[in-house]
């Protein structure tokens, strides 16, 4: 019979202990700000027909994520964002007072090509605001997004906020007119910090552009700054007659009113180079980057997209959010030494001296549980120094040992393993012993 | 343009905040007991290759879980348990000390027919215990999912259990010899409650027993009550003469002084009939079951499975596992009205009087937020009219009504909005006044 190997499929992985302590830690962190904000959690579900999929992003979206036919012949995909599920889900409810604030913190699918960190199944939050076109709900976004990276320890950050109505509305004042136009150049901008600057101008000429209309792009997305100075220069840009920019640029005006009411403006930069790529965002858009790990992509990032629900439902609701990856945030702190140490062995491994010593441990073992603390006891029928070795081996702080001479005197030994240092206590008084630090 | 439904696929729910709370009390009420037996957490990828999974039941399996082609034509599945992915994760480790405990809790996937409380999509906890073939390690598997229950509130339940040896022994003894008419019959036996008496006797004929065969099979599964009356009355079952029924009988026998010194056996009962259907168990197996519930199926289940590693790995390693389903463990807690009342609104929305209160308004949010309460305040410009009835529409208990005037003399005014009463209040003790039980 051939060996079977049971790999697992590409661009898949096991969680280890460690890393799976470290994600529960991060997403209890979330969610207590998700609930500060008085987000409600919700999870659409993992599979959505296929069609509900391609309604956000086109057919095209087929070669970017796992689809199948399931046995009765409907094509289903598994879900690549949380988006279309949340939008999806209050697109049609009538019945719900506005705002509604909703969030979702869970795991999700593409099928890119496998890079560095980055998987075919990954985990996001995702926190959206249905209801509000005011730049008020755009500020809540942000600062839930800021304070997501605040509430995990990670302080080194910048927020780069934009309105793809002043970009769109500039580009039309210059001359770019067709849709096709402009969302190319979009797409393009978007790379602007992402590719050399060679290969950025190439890009942007493939777009069409060319002499002082080139040059006006590209002056326009290098302004970039503290807000109150950018909202300054960007006047030279804008003619005061585009009805498109000049309302993107008072929600802009309105956003840092916000923001500075919020404490929050030292934080933010004003850059017309952000503008995301995705075609569906047509308002205030934003991305946050750790300064230490900005080649990891942005730490979170969202906008507003008042007329994706129009696709989901029968009627308009405006709608802003913000999202972020798990594993993304996870290798930030990280590298910024910002990651607590998590437990992840026992706390305390209590062994038996001799067979006749092992029923006094199970009551140990039980009392000790009871109390909340994270207990282990010999499965194997070893040694007391096999035991020992045990405990050491997977480096258990504390080792409780219960030998029937001390149990008569109704207390045990308690080995402090780094310290490699013994004391006696009285069995009441264990958890006393193994509450000092190590 | 036709007007698009966007369903989501038959068998498949998304989760709404009341439900999505409810979960993530559970599960963190479940992890923390995990965690107290010192199981350390992992989570197997929710994609494997189809032939893992097969592997474990055979080719059969298809017709029951979501598989499909990837694009370079490699067969995949969806999970549809997680021992299968903990079970493959360890068998090939050499590295680790034994017993290896891990437990996951996590979706998975089956493409059941859809009933009562039961999707496509569902959770489930698991905790295996791989490298002890001792009794100890059953009893700390059973142990664990009864924690489980008593930490989440669920009291009345009791544990089945039983040992596949015995009864596979027994069956031998009897002239039972072969292996497809031993795994029928047992097949069948673990339908004896779940199922009317005549549809089981139908059934027991149908395997191929007759007479006094027929008989003696009937006596032995219903033997069933208190753990050590049963060890008596099993004795004229078994000759003593028959290795693998003994060694079953003795497994249970220090099975139960392992759960007496844990204190557990007078939630046990020690029950013929409980066999558990699936082909790879092979020692002690229980189920345990909320009396109040017992129409929605076990509670928890588990058992030793010795030889599922081999399949995996290149190395035997004993193994035993419990695991029980999140959502029906949801139902009986909310049947037994034990699920606790979880928040479901922000505590306190703040109001503005009027325009020139906002940025105050803001101030007051950030601090409360920071201080760890949920709030929320208006996002739509509404008058305070409308924000206070907004604010009553979705019950939240707590408003802060912030004017000019109050501002002005350090204080504002915090509505009661259940007891529908007022106090006047310093900015600096919102706090105080709102952490007061409405």
């Amino acid at each position: 019979m051939s060996e079977p190997t049971f790999s697992i499929p590409r661009g898949m992985k096991d969680i280890e202990p460690v890393e799976m302590e470290r994600r529960i830690w991060v997403q209890d962190r979330i969610l207590d700000v998700l609930r500060r904000y008085g987000f409600k959690i919700v999870e659409p579900t993992p599979i959505e027909n296929l069609e509900t999929l391609e309604a956000k992003c086109g057919p095209d979206i087929r070669s970017e994520i796992y689809w199948f036919k399931d046995k009765a012949g409907r094509n289903l995909g598994l879900r690549f964002d949380l988006t279309v599920g949340m939008t999806r889900m209050v697109a049609n409810r009538f019945d719900l007072p506005e705002p509604i604030k909703i969030c979702a913190v869970a795991g999700m699918w593409r099928y890119d090509e496998p890079q560095f960190a980055r998987y075919r199944f990954f985990h996001q939050w995702d926190a959206e605001i249905y209801g509000s076109a005011e730049p008020e709900a755009d500020a809540d976004a942000i600062c839930v997004g800021m304070d997501v990276l605040e509430n995990v320890g990670l302080r080194e950050y910048e927020v780069r906020i934009n309105n793809r109505k002043l970009v769109e509305g500039f580009l039309r004042r210059i001359g770019i007119t067709q849709l096709d136009q402009v969302e190319s150049v979009i797409r393009v901008v978007d790379k602007l910090r992402k590719i050399p600057r060679s290969a950025f101008l190439g890009e942007l000429r493939k777009t069409g552009l060319e002499g002082s209309t080139l040059q006006r792009v590209l002056d326009f997305v290098e302004v970039s700054g503290e807000p109150d100075e950018v909202l300054s220069r960007l006047k030279e840009f804008l003619g005061g007659d585009e009805d498109q920019a000049m309302r993107g640029y008072d929600e802009l005006v309105r956003l840092f009113d916000v923001l500075e009411g919020f404490g929050r403006v030292r934080r933010c930069i004003l850059d017309m180079s952000t503008v995301r790529g995705i075609g569906y965002y047509d308002g205030i858009v934003f991305e946050a980057f750790d300064k230490g790990s900005e080649d990891i992509g942005a730490v979170f990032g969202g906008g507003r997209y008042d007329k994706l629900s129009q696709i989901y439902g029968k009627r308009d609701i405006p709608a802003t959010g913000v999202a972020g990856g798990i594993e993304r945030l996870m290798i930030s702190l990280e590298r910024s030494s910002a990651m607590p140490g998590l437990p992840s062995v026992p706390r305390v491994f209590v062994a038996a001296v001799n067979e006749t010593s092992r029923r006094k441990v199970w009551d140990i073992v039980q009392r000790l549980r009871d109390k909340g603390y994270s207990v282990d006891f010999d499965l194997r029928k070893r040694s007391l120094r096999g035991q020992m070795e045990y405990a050491d081996s997977v480096k258990i702080p504390f080792v409780v040992i219960v030998g029937p001479k001390e149990i008569a005197r109704g207390v045990v030994k308690v080995r402090d393993t780094a310290r490699r240092s013994e004391v006696e206590v009285e069995v009441e008084r264990i958890n006393e012993a193994v509450s000092a630090s190590s």
